[in-house]
């Protein structure tokens, strides 16, 4: 252990995120205090939400900063621990960032149980599928025979909204970005449909696709594809909107949809937003339900690995061109 | 009772109405059938709902035409009946559109209690107070203490929204659209502020009037008012879709605002259109606390009148163009 690789903001992107956003660094191994554990990361997941907290806008994130080391969940091992909670050897999820070695307060980390494999906390046990589950079953609510239409189906929450929707009984349509992700959601994950919203014909294809219309829409896009959406909702359906894939990779978002709130009030529908972390006190819940259908096979995990950090800015750059299927990881060990 | 006096649509609106898309006509008196009544309007009600079910788009009150009388809420006198159940003489509600006489199946009318003034049934007994109602205590859920905002707040369903939001120990900011509307809210009518969209410094105005941010927005409005309120909407908000008169009089409404769904999300707020008639069984209900509040002065009705079914189309477009104050009522006898 000598210094500690890192993946740097090099400058807030204007318009489109590039890799040269980011410079490799190498920093002084972090030093711990009382009560600490220093982490030695594993993987980080990349996700398209902190492309929002590079925008100049409002975002949960926070203020963005140059020069510091790009934020993201990891899961790591303990390497040395100044705290009795945490013991060296355990398996940890913690806000990693882009770096090899991290120093975290023991009390901001999840010790990752042995009978789980840690890298499923980058995935549906982390806050991927935690984000799926309570935006599909405490904001959407589908019952027994709805439609439930998803967006980014193939990314990291979309694959496993649908699978989850389909436990609980749903008709599943998937909206994506091409044909190959269609079939993986279609072959391999139980999807009933899904649609290339690329395509020209993609309106009619999502109106094929929904007969019935739509009861539960998961938003992970906004723009274009929510106002597809809005024109296939039934009376009294609910829109969970969860990201803004749409949105992020510019420094210039687009308006809101024609279509709100008019189509809201003919169709009342319901339009909630959420965060996940607004679920914490029932995570421990909802990931004994999730592990159980990891184990079942009801839903299955993508995963798609990247490896090592200076693979990390141009697979983020080509995440939000919609390049990933699942999850995209990094993996440094 | 010779002919029948009307006021028929000549021709749908291309952009923003104006008085020659109407034409006042004479047509037979009508004739009832087995269970029907005819009845003689004393009053009938202008509201801006009414201006979307003459766009192309779809609207609740469906496809347009022209040529038929124009739609619209009345109370009346019964002057013959057919059915055992409503009795010549009777004050009655009903879909009478903008005419003199107008046949009805008993079914389809409601009768005004003897104790209740019938015009009370144009405003706050009636669709408008029911709508204030719903949207407000249903949608909206203001707690005590919490700020709610309303838009066209001066409006037929506006002012109502406000005096009952008092009734709920909620802080009332209303958005209107003169300066004389605002001192009607707050002298009148027991808002604690009013802020005039019209004014270059609105946004800063509705900064100052929401220091505490806004926990439920109960939009009569949509477009760019909406959109100030999203940016001022507290965590966990809620705002009530309850009308888009900001995109009724044109044939090409705007976009929704910037920051849907991003907002949303990050502020978890959730947004949810709603129609009145969706709450039909609790009508009575309603009526009986709203009636009581008029009783004891806790809620207000406006009614500007005009007279005489000539006066009704310019009426309809000052309305649009934000003329009235409180509910706009066109008086025939």
């Amino acid at each position: 252990m000598t210094g500690n690789q890192q993946v740097l903001i090099e400058s807030l992107p204007q318009g489109k995120l590039t890799a040269e956003n980011y410079r490799l660094a190498e920093a002084p191994m972090p030093e711990i205090g009382d009560g600490e554990v220093l982490v030695k990361t594993t993987a980080f997941a990349i996700t398209a939400g902190t492309r929002a907290g590079l925008q100049g806008s409002a975002s949960y994130a926070g203020a963005p900063k140059s020069g510091i080391v790009m934020n993201g969940t990891g899961v790591g091992e303990v390497v040395e621990s100044n705290s009795p909670a945490v013991t060296k050897g355990d398996q940890v999820m913690a806000p990693t960032g882009w770096q090899a070695y991290s120093a975290h307060k023991a009390t901001a980390l999840s010790v990752v149980p042995t009978a789980h494999n840690p890298i499923d906390y980058l995935g549906p046990l982390g806050v991927n599928g935690l984000t799926a589950y309570f935006g599909l079953f405490d904001v959407g609510r589908p019952a027994q025979g709805e439609t439930v239409m998803v967006s980014a189906a193939a990314g990291s929450v979309g694959h496993l909204v649908g699978q989850m929707a389909k436990t609980a009984g749903a008709r599943v349509v998937g909206v994506c970005g091409s044909d190959a992700k269609g079939q993986t959601l279609t072959q391999d994950l139980g999807f009933d449909a899904a649609v290339n919203y690329k395509e020209d014909d993609f309106r009619q294809a999502l109106k094929d696709a929904t007969a019935d219309g739509v009861d539960v829409y998961f938003d992970n896009t906004g723009g274009d594809i929510l106002g597809s959406a809005l024109r296939r909702m039934n009376i009294g359906g609910r829109i969970a909107c969860c990201g803004v894939v749409s949105q992020y990779d510019t420094d210039n978002p687009a308006p809101g949809p024609r279509g709100i709130p008019g189509l809201l009030i003919n169709k009342r529908i319901e339009m909630r937003g959420f965060l996940v972390f607004d679920f914490a006190e029932r995570y421990d819940q909802a990931r004994d339900q999730i592990a159980a259908w990891l184990v079942s096979g009801e839903v299955k995990s993508l995963v798609d690995e990247v490896n090592g950090l200076a693979a990390a800015p141009q697979a983020f750059v080509d995440l939000l061109a919609g390049g990933n299927i699942g999850t995209r990881v990094v993996r440094l060990s």
